[in-house]
């Protein structure tokens, strides 16, 4: 089983990198870390980079693509003709096509997501509808056909073991979960703004707001 | 408040990813991953590289220090004295010095767990000892002094989001809990050793000895 997971200037590294935890440690999986061309991709930070490990053109027939997204490169990766022409094209033979956090505006705008229901980070559920698909802000994960899309950031970790559980069996999956000690424990309960004070809520907003 | 994440060959990435996609977003902070040169360096996976920004030896007071932990490159760590020299130089000087997973033992080996309570990934608690740690199998974060440890892997998102409550306090730490939507929903519950079946148990264990 080959996966892919996409990488573009500005993505958000914890989109990309939880889910590659995961997926990478399925049986008989091999995970590529793609894009235009192979080389260091810088994320929203502007301090850590990922490397892209193989092109678009050498991965043709991924059985998993994985897109996260991003505070800041969103935008510019759903205008970039390359990534969304690759994403049409793989789609049709992938198992899973997936996307954590505002990745999932880049499946809508390849035109994957019309009519289909999806999710997205909190402050970007507004946006779902603009690229066709069904807003579901109160689900982690949600799937429909082969399209599974994921909440924000740190969702990308339940979406891949749950991803896991489907290809390879719940016992495999749960030898991934327990090999990353993915027991959580949160010091505090603010992961949802249905959870958050209205302080935390509207600092966030503000957080958002200012870099965008 | 400068924190360093430090990056070497074999690390895993979710390790230094986790605390960093969190600590990053502190108030007036500015996040480094440090190596001993600028560039790439190639995770446990042998597919996914991190970059490193900044060299340690430009890097000698750092707020907060995180060290990640690796499936395949700790003990090399564990013997690399440039990395033992400026963790125990920087030590002097931070606030908060802190492992995730096997990070624990490169503290350790840098002399800097001499009778401190510390934890680590459940598949290595056996070797806290050696390093002169107090073993504390069952917490998911362990802090004395000016030590923090975490246990494997996923555990360092806890860590750091309890770090920044304690740095920034516990508002400001529910707004990152918030903006990385870390509302954790795992779709199963095989997270640690304790809650897992034998089986898989014992599937994760045969897992570590091959790739030891």
């Amino acid at each position: 089983m080959q996966v892919a997971v996409v990488l573009y200037e500005g993505v958000t590294a914890l989109d990309a990198v939880g889910p590659y935890e995961v997926l990478r440690s399925m049986p008989d999986t091999s995970i590529r870390m793609v894009g235009p061309a192979v080389g260091p991709v810088m994320t929203d930070s502007g301090v850590l980079t990922l490397g892209v490990s193989h092109t678009y053109a050498s991965t043709m027939t991924p059985d998993v693509v994985v897109v996260p997204g991003s505070e800041r490169g969103t935008l510019a990766a759903m205008n970039d003709p390359e990534l969304l022409g690759w994403l049409t094209a793989v789609h049709a033979t992938t198992r899973w096509t997936t996307s954590v956090c505002s990745g999932s505006l880049i499946l809508g705008a390849a035109g994957l997501l019309q009519g289909v229901p999806a999710t997205t980070h909190w402050i970007a559920q507004d946006l779902l509808p603009q690229v066709g698909a069904i807003p579901s802000p109160q689900s982690r994960i949600v799937h429909s056909g082969k399209i599974a899309t994921a909440a924000g950031v740190s969702a990308g970790i339940d979406l891949a073991l749950w991803l896991a559980g489907e290809l390879c069996g719940r016992e495999a999956a749960e030898v991934i979960q327990l090999a990353i000690e993915y027991d959580p424990q949160p010091p505090f309960d603010a992961g949802h703004p249905s959870k958050a004070s209205a302080e935390v809520l509207a600092a966030a907003r503000e957080r958002f707001a200012r870099s965008a």
